[in-house]
Protein backbone atom coordinates (compact mmCIF):
# COMPACT_ATOMS: atom_id res chain seq x y z
CA UNK A 1 0.00 0.00 0.00
CA UNK A 2 0.99 3.48 -0.92
CA UNK A 3 0.85 6.26 1.99
CA UNK A 4 0.58 9.39 1.12
CA UNK A 5 3.36 11.91 1.31
CA UNK A 6 3.24 14.83 3.50
CA UNK A 7 6.51 17.26 2.35
CA UNK A 8 7.30 18.40 5.49
CA UNK A 9 9.76 20.27 8.03
CA UNK A 10 9.90 19.32 11.50
CA UNK A 11 9.79 22.36 13.57
CA UNK A 12 7.07 24.03 10.94
CA UNK A 13 3.81 24.76 12.22
CA UNK A 14 2.11 24.46 9.30
CA UNK A 15 2.85 21.15 9.08
CA UNK A 16 2.60 20.36 12.34
CA UNK A 17 -1.23 20.88 11.70
CA UNK A 18 -1.56 17.94 9.26
CA UNK A 19 0.88 15.64 11.43
CA UNK A 20 -1.34 16.32 14.49
CA UNK A 21 -4.81 15.83 12.75
CA UNK A 22 -3.47 12.90 11.29
CA UNK A 23 -2.16 11.43 14.44
CA UNK A 24 -5.69 12.11 16.24
CA UNK A 25 -7.56 10.51 13.90
CA UNK A 26 -5.21 7.58 12.81
CA UNK A 27 -4.02 8.57 8.82
CA UNK A 28 -0.77 7.05 8.25
CA UNK A 29 1.25 9.46 6.49
CA UNK A 30 4.70 9.10 4.46
CA UNK A 31 7.08 12.04 5.44
CA UNK A 32 9.61 13.78 3.38
CA UNK A 33 11.27 16.09 4.89
CA UNK A 34 11.79 19.19 3.01
CA UNK A 35 15.29 21.35 3.70
CA UNK A 36 14.61 24.38 3.89
CA UNK A 37 17.50 25.80 4.83
CA UNK A 38 19.35 24.30 1.53
CA UNK A 39 16.72 26.06 -0.48
CA UNK A 40 15.02 22.81 -1.29
CA UNK A 41 11.89 24.27 -1.98
CA UNK A 42 12.93 26.58 -3.92
CA UNK A 43 13.90 23.77 -7.05
CA UNK A 44 11.54 23.45 -9.99
CA UNK A 45 10.54 20.46 -8.79
CA UNK A 46 8.89 21.20 -5.92
CA UNK A 47 7.74 24.70 -7.18
CA UNK A 48 5.96 22.08 -9.69
CA UNK A 49 3.86 20.87 -6.90
CA UNK A 50 3.62 24.19 -4.86
CA UNK A 51 4.38 27.42 -6.68
CA UNK A 52 4.61 29.21 -2.99
CA UNK A 53 7.52 27.40 -2.68
CA UNK A 54 6.39 26.37 0.99
CA UNK A 55 5.69 23.42 3.08
CA UNK A 56 3.29 21.54 3.94
CA UNK A 57 2.53 19.74 0.38
CA UNK A 58 0.44 16.45 0.48
CA UNK A 59 0.48 14.44 -2.52
CA UNK A 60 -1.86 11.76 -2.52
CA UNK A 61 -1.09 9.84 -6.21
CA UNK A 62 -1.79 12.15 -8.50
CA UNK A 63 -3.51 14.65 -6.14
CA UNK A 64 -1.08 17.78 -5.06
CA UNK A 65 -2.60 19.83 -1.96
CA UNK A 66 -0.48 22.43 -0.75
CA UNK A 67 -1.64 24.92 2.57
CA UNK A 68 -1.97 23.73 5.50
CA UNK A 69 -5.34 24.48 5.94
CA UNK A 70 -6.51 22.76 2.59
CA UNK A 71 -4.60 19.43 3.38
CA UNK A 72 -6.92 19.29 6.73
CA UNK A 73 -10.12 19.48 4.50
CA UNK A 74 -8.94 17.08 1.86
CA UNK A 75 -7.69 14.31 4.50
CA UNK A 76 -11.24 14.92 6.73
CA UNK A 77 -12.99 14.61 3.44
CA UNK A 78 -11.09 11.94 1.74
CA UNK A 79 -11.24 9.60 5.15
CA UNK A 80 -15.05 10.65 6.43
CA UNK A 81 -13.86 12.22 9.43
CA UNK A 82 -17.16 14.51 9.19
CA UNK A 83 -16.99 14.87 13.09
CA UNK A 84 -13.79 16.53 12.79
CA UNK A 85 -15.10 18.51 9.72
CA UNK A 86 -19.18 18.64 10.16
CA UNK A 87 -20.98 18.44 6.80
CA UNK A 88 -24.00 21.42 7.73
CA UNK A 89 -23.95 24.66 6.17
CA UNK A 90 -23.81 26.12 9.95
CA UNK A 91 -20.90 23.81 10.88
CA UNK A 92 -18.90 23.77 7.65
CA UNK A 93 -19.00 28.07 8.06
CA UNK A 94 -17.75 27.84 11.30
CA UNK A 95 -14.65 26.07 10.52
CA UNK A 96 -14.25 27.86 7.15
CA UNK A 97 -14.35 31.09 9.86
CA UNK A 98 -11.45 29.55 12.24
CA UNK A 99 -9.18 28.38 9.27
CA UNK A 100 -9.53 31.80 7.90
CA UNK A 101 -7.99 33.31 11.26
CA UNK A 102 -5.62 30.47 11.34
CA UNK A 103 -4.48 31.87 8.22
CA UNK A 104 -4.43 34.98 8.76
CA UNK A 105 -4.40 36.37 12.41
CA UNK A 106 -2.55 33.78 13.86
CA UNK A 107 0.37 33.55 10.98
CA UNK A 108 0.71 37.20 11.53
CA UNK A 109 0.55 37.53 15.25
CA UNK A 110 2.20 34.22 17.16
CA UNK A 111 3.72 32.24 14.17
CA UNK A 112 5.62 35.57 12.93
CA UNK A 113 6.92 36.12 15.91
CA UNK A 114 8.22 32.92 16.31
CA UNK A 115 9.58 33.09 12.75
CA UNK A 116 11.73 36.03 14.15
CA UNK A 117 13.05 34.87 17.49
CA UNK A 118 13.40 30.78 16.43
CA UNK A 119 14.67 31.50 12.86
CA UNK A 120 15.83 34.98 12.34
CA UNK A 121 13.02 35.91 9.61
CA UNK A 122 13.64 39.20 8.68
CA UNK A 123 9.84 40.11 9.86
CA UNK A 124 9.10 42.86 12.18
CA UNK A 125 8.57 41.46 15.42
CA UNK A 126 6.74 44.79 17.06
CA UNK A 127 4.17 44.11 14.62
CA UNK A 128 3.80 40.61 14.99
CA UNK A 129 3.76 41.02 18.82
CA UNK A 130 1.12 43.74 18.85
CA UNK A 131 -1.19 42.07 16.36
CA UNK A 132 -0.82 38.87 18.51
CA UNK A 133 -1.74 40.56 21.83
CA UNK A 134 -5.22 41.50 19.84
CA UNK A 135 -5.55 38.08 18.32
CA UNK A 136 -4.75 36.14 21.76
CA UNK A 137 -7.28 38.43 23.78
CA UNK A 138 -10.36 38.09 21.22
CA UNK A 139 -9.82 34.30 21.39
CA UNK A 140 -9.32 34.15 24.78
CA UNK A 141 -13.00 35.66 25.30
CA UNK A 142 -14.21 34.18 22.67
CA UNK A 143 -12.97 30.17 24.47
CA UNK A 144 -13.86 31.44 27.62
CA UNK A 145 -17.22 30.88 26.80
CA UNK A 146 -16.58 27.74 23.78
CA UNK A 147 -14.96 24.43 24.76
CA UNK A 148 -13.84 24.51 21.20
CA UNK A 149 -13.11 26.90 18.71
CA UNK A 150 -15.71 25.90 15.79
CA UNK A 151 -18.41 23.53 17.25
CA UNK A 152 -19.33 21.29 20.49
CA UNK A 153 -16.60 19.21 19.97
CA UNK A 154 -12.87 19.48 18.34
CA UNK A 155 -12.57 19.83 14.49
CA UNK A 156 -10.12 20.42 11.92
CA UNK A 157 -10.37 24.23 13.06
CA UNK A 158 -8.83 23.35 16.43
CA UNK A 159 -5.70 21.81 14.51
CA UNK A 160 -5.40 25.02 12.76
CA UNK A 161 -5.53 27.30 15.19
CA UNK A 162 -3.77 25.16 18.19
CA UNK A 163 -0.01 24.69 16.38
CA UNK A 164 0.86 28.38 16.29
CA UNK A 165 -0.98 29.36 19.37
CA UNK A 166 0.51 26.96 21.72
CA UNK A 167 3.82 27.33 20.42
CA UNK A 168 3.34 31.26 20.68
CA UNK A 169 6.12 31.32 23.72
CA UNK A 170 8.71 30.34 21.24
CA UNK A 171 8.46 33.84 20.02
CA UNK A 172 8.47 35.35 23.07
CA UNK A 173 4.65 36.45 23.06
CA UNK A 174 3.19 34.97 27.09
CA UNK A 175 0.37 32.63 27.29
CA UNK A 176 0.09 34.00 30.94
CA UNK A 177 -2.50 36.41 30.37
CA UNK A 178 -5.21 34.30 28.66
CA UNK A 179 -6.57 31.32 30.83
CA UNK A 180 -9.21 30.32 28.71
CA UNK A 181 -6.78 30.04 25.42
CA UNK A 182 -4.79 27.67 28.05
CA UNK A 183 -7.33 25.76 29.18
CA UNK A 184 -8.48 25.00 25.57
CA UNK A 185 -4.41 24.19 24.67
CA UNK A 186 -4.63 21.75 28.15
CA UNK A 187 -7.67 20.54 26.27
CA UNK A 188 -6.46 19.81 22.73
CA UNK A 189 -3.44 17.99 24.77
CA UNK A 190 -5.45 15.55 26.35
CA UNK A 191 -7.17 14.18 22.90
CA UNK A 192 -6.32 10.57 22.15
CA UNK A 193 -3.89 10.61 20.04
CA UNK A 194 -2.04 14.08 20.48
CA UNK A 195 1.58 14.38 19.16
CA UNK A 196 3.73 17.26 20.40
CA UNK A 197 5.44 19.45 17.56
CA UNK A 198 9.00 17.43 17.91
CA UNK A 199 7.53 13.83 17.32
CA UNK B 1 -40.45 36.10 4.06
CA UNK B 2 -37.56 37.83 5.72
CA UNK B 3 -33.94 38.05 4.01
CA UNK B 4 -30.52 36.95 5.02
CA UNK B 5 -28.93 40.26 6.61
CA UNK B 6 -25.17 41.34 5.25
CA UNK B 7 -24.03 43.67 7.29
CA UNK B 8 -21.79 45.49 4.79
CA UNK B 9 -19.36 48.56 3.72
CA UNK B 10 -19.92 49.61 0.35
CA UNK B 11 -16.33 50.01 -0.65
CA UNK B 12 -15.06 46.57 1.47
CA UNK B 13 -13.77 44.65 -0.59
CA UNK B 14 -14.88 41.71 1.53
CA UNK B 15 -18.33 42.57 1.69
CA UNK B 16 -17.74 42.78 -2.08
CA UNK B 17 -16.72 39.64 -2.46
CA UNK B 18 -20.32 38.40 -0.69
CA UNK B 19 -22.24 40.79 -2.78
CA UNK B 20 -20.76 39.08 -6.19
CA UNK B 21 -21.33 36.04 -5.07
CA UNK B 22 -25.26 36.52 -4.16
CA UNK B 23 -25.63 38.21 -7.19
CA UNK B 24 -23.76 35.57 -9.71
CA UNK B 25 -26.09 32.81 -8.01
CA UNK B 26 -29.32 34.86 -7.26
CA UNK B 27 -29.43 34.92 -3.34
CA UNK B 28 -31.20 38.22 -2.31
CA UNK B 29 -29.22 39.50 0.37
CA UNK B 30 -30.74 42.82 3.05
CA UNK B 31 -27.84 45.34 3.25
CA UNK B 32 -26.88 47.04 6.37
CA UNK B 33 -24.28 49.57 5.64
CA UNK B 34 -22.25 49.97 9.16
CA UNK B 35 -20.54 53.35 9.50
CA UNK B 36 -17.12 52.06 9.89
CA UNK B 37 -15.76 56.09 9.42
CA UNK B 38 -17.94 56.90 12.45
CA UNK B 39 -16.94 53.33 14.35
CA UNK B 40 -19.88 51.45 14.18
CA UNK B 41 -18.08 48.16 14.10
CA UNK B 42 -16.18 48.64 17.75
CA UNK B 43 -20.23 49.12 19.58
CA UNK B 44 -20.90 46.26 21.96
CA UNK B 45 -23.94 45.67 19.90
CA UNK B 46 -22.01 44.70 16.38
CA UNK B 47 -18.93 42.99 18.61
CA UNK B 48 -21.38 40.63 20.07
CA UNK B 49 -21.97 39.55 16.15
CA UNK B 50 -18.30 39.68 15.34
CA UNK B 51 -15.40 39.97 17.89
CA UNK B 52 -12.90 40.88 15.18
CA UNK B 53 -15.08 44.09 14.98
CA UNK B 54 -14.87 43.90 11.28
CA UNK B 55 -17.39 43.95 8.24
CA UNK B 56 -18.85 41.45 6.46
CA UNK B 57 -21.31 39.98 8.97
CA UNK B 58 -23.97 37.66 8.38
CA UNK B 59 -27.08 36.72 10.05
CA UNK B 60 -30.02 34.44 9.18
CA UNK B 61 -31.95 33.94 11.93
CA UNK B 62 -30.27 32.98 14.69
CA UNK B 63 -26.95 32.13 12.40
CA UNK B 64 -24.29 34.63 12.53
CA UNK B 65 -21.09 34.13 10.46
CA UNK B 66 -18.09 36.72 10.36
CA UNK B 67 -14.96 36.19 7.39
CA UNK B 68 -15.65 36.83 3.87
CA UNK B 69 -14.63 33.17 2.94
CA UNK B 70 -16.65 31.87 5.32
CA UNK B 71 -20.06 33.39 4.48
CA UNK B 72 -19.56 32.11 0.80
CA UNK B 73 -19.10 28.67 2.17
CA UNK B 74 -22.49 29.19 4.10
CA UNK B 75 -24.08 30.56 1.15
CA UNK B 76 -23.13 27.85 -1.49
CA UNK B 77 -24.01 25.20 1.04
CA UNK B 78 -27.14 26.39 2.45
CA UNK B 79 -28.59 27.32 -0.85
CA UNK B 80 -27.03 24.09 -2.93
CA UNK B 81 -24.64 25.68 -5.22
CA UNK B 82 -22.71 22.55 -5.16
CA UNK B 83 -21.36 23.94 -8.96
CA UNK B 84 -19.41 26.60 -6.77
CA UNK B 85 -18.27 24.83 -4.08
CA UNK B 86 -17.69 21.26 -5.40
CA UNK B 87 -18.33 18.04 -3.15
CA UNK B 88 -16.14 15.90 -3.66
CA UNK B 89 -12.68 15.86 -1.34
CA UNK B 90 -10.03 16.95 -4.08
CA UNK B 91 -12.34 19.73 -4.81
CA UNK B 92 -13.00 20.87 -1.55
CA UNK B 93 -9.71 20.94 -1.10
CA UNK B 94 -8.73 23.13 -4.14
CA UNK B 95 -11.27 25.72 -3.37
CA UNK B 96 -9.78 25.78 0.27
CA UNK B 97 -6.43 26.39 -0.99
CA UNK B 98 -7.33 29.40 -2.77
CA UNK B 99 -9.44 30.63 0.10
CA UNK B 100 -6.60 30.64 2.30
CA UNK B 101 -4.46 32.41 -0.67
CA UNK B 102 -7.71 35.31 -0.60
CA UNK B 103 -7.24 35.69 2.86
CA UNK B 104 -3.56 35.62 3.47
CA UNK B 105 -1.22 36.23 0.18
CA UNK B 106 -4.24 38.78 -1.30
CA UNK B 107 -5.56 40.49 1.27
CA UNK B 108 -1.65 41.19 2.61
CA UNK B 109 -0.54 42.37 -0.95
CA UNK B 110 -3.34 43.91 -3.21
CA UNK B 111 -5.80 44.56 -0.60
CA UNK B 112 -3.63 46.48 2.01
CA UNK B 113 -2.27 48.39 -0.60
CA UNK B 114 -5.41 49.94 -1.64
CA UNK B 115 -6.34 50.46 2.45
CA UNK B 116 -3.24 52.78 2.37
CA UNK B 117 -3.94 54.46 -1.26
CA UNK B 118 -7.71 54.57 -0.46
CA UNK B 119 -8.60 55.21 2.78
CA UNK B 120 -5.18 55.79 4.78
CA UNK B 121 -4.86 53.23 6.97
CA UNK B 122 -1.85 53.36 8.73
CA UNK B 123 -0.12 50.23 7.63
CA UNK B 124 3.25 49.87 5.46
CA UNK B 125 2.36 50.40 1.83
CA UNK B 126 6.14 49.32 0.53
CA UNK B 127 6.15 45.85 2.04
CA UNK B 128 1.87 45.51 0.74
CA UNK B 129 3.55 46.72 -2.74
CA UNK B 130 6.45 44.27 -2.65
CA UNK B 131 4.17 41.54 -1.20
CA UNK B 132 1.66 42.05 -4.38
CA UNK B 133 4.27 41.92 -6.82
CA UNK B 134 5.61 38.23 -5.72
CA UNK B 135 1.34 37.03 -5.60
CA UNK B 136 0.10 38.23 -8.96
CA UNK B 137 2.91 36.88 -10.49
CA UNK B 138 2.49 33.36 -9.35
CA UNK B 139 -1.43 33.80 -9.38
CA UNK B 140 -0.66 35.15 -13.06
CA UNK B 141 1.51 32.24 -14.36
CA UNK B 142 -0.74 29.79 -12.53
CA UNK B 143 -3.40 31.46 -14.34
CA UNK B 144 -1.91 31.04 -17.74
CA UNK B 145 -2.62 27.15 -17.60
CA UNK B 146 -5.52 26.80 -15.55
CA UNK B 147 -9.25 29.11 -16.96
CA UNK B 148 -10.61 29.37 -13.12
CA UNK B 149 -8.31 28.96 -9.75
CA UNK B 150 -10.10 25.95 -7.83
CA UNK B 151 -11.51 23.81 -10.82
CA UNK B 152 -12.47 23.57 -14.69
CA UNK B 153 -15.50 26.38 -13.92
CA UNK B 154 -15.91 29.14 -11.59
CA UNK B 155 -16.16 28.63 -7.74
CA UNK B 156 -16.25 30.92 -4.46
CA UNK B 157 -12.41 31.01 -4.81
CA UNK B 158 -12.89 33.13 -7.80
CA UNK B 159 -15.58 35.33 -5.76
CA UNK B 160 -13.19 35.19 -2.84
CA UNK B 161 -9.89 36.43 -4.83
CA UNK B 162 -11.44 38.74 -7.58
CA UNK B 163 -12.18 41.66 -5.39
CA UNK B 164 -8.90 42.76 -4.44
CA UNK B 165 -7.56 41.48 -7.80
CA UNK B 166 -9.18 43.56 -9.62
CA UNK B 167 -9.17 46.31 -7.35
CA UNK B 168 -5.40 46.58 -7.07
CA UNK B 169 -4.87 49.21 -9.44
CA UNK B 170 -6.70 51.91 -6.63
CA UNK B 171 -3.34 50.42 -4.29
CA UNK B 172 -1.15 51.61 -7.26
CA UNK B 173 -0.43 48.07 -8.04
CA UNK B 174 -0.61 47.88 -11.71
CA UNK B 175 -2.00 44.52 -13.58
CA UNK B 176 -0.04 45.52 -16.84
CA UNK B 177 2.45 42.75 -16.33
CA UNK B 178 0.12 40.20 -15.92
CA UNK B 179 -1.94 39.08 -19.05
CA UNK B 180 -3.48 35.55 -17.47
CA UNK B 181 -4.46 36.98 -14.28
CA UNK B 182 -5.87 39.99 -16.29
CA UNK B 183 -7.67 37.64 -19.01
CA UNK B 184 -9.10 35.67 -15.71
CA UNK B 185 -10.64 39.49 -14.52
CA UNK B 186 -12.44 39.94 -17.71
CA UNK B 187 -13.60 35.98 -17.61
CA UNK B 188 -15.32 37.29 -14.14
CA UNK B 189 -16.42 40.21 -15.16
CA UNK B 190 -17.91 38.30 -18.28
CA UNK B 191 -20.02 35.92 -15.68
CA UNK B 192 -24.20 36.54 -16.18
CA UNK B 193 -25.15 38.40 -13.19
CA UNK B 194 -21.47 39.90 -12.65
CA UNK B 195 -22.10 43.27 -10.48
CA UNK B 196 -19.18 46.01 -10.28
CA UNK B 197 -17.91 46.84 -6.23
CA UNK B 198 -19.93 49.92 -6.26
CA UNK B 199 -23.41 48.40 -7.10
Amino acid sequence: MTLPILYNCPPSGNCYKVRLFAALVGIELEIRNVDLAAGAQKTAEFTALNPWQQVPVFQDGETVIWDSQAILVYLAETYGKHDWLPSDPVGRAKVAQWLSVAVNEIQHGPADARLVKLFGYPLRYDDAAKASERTLKIIDDYLSGHKWLATERPTIADCAAYPYLALAPQGEISLEPYPSLRRWISDVEALPGYIPVDQ
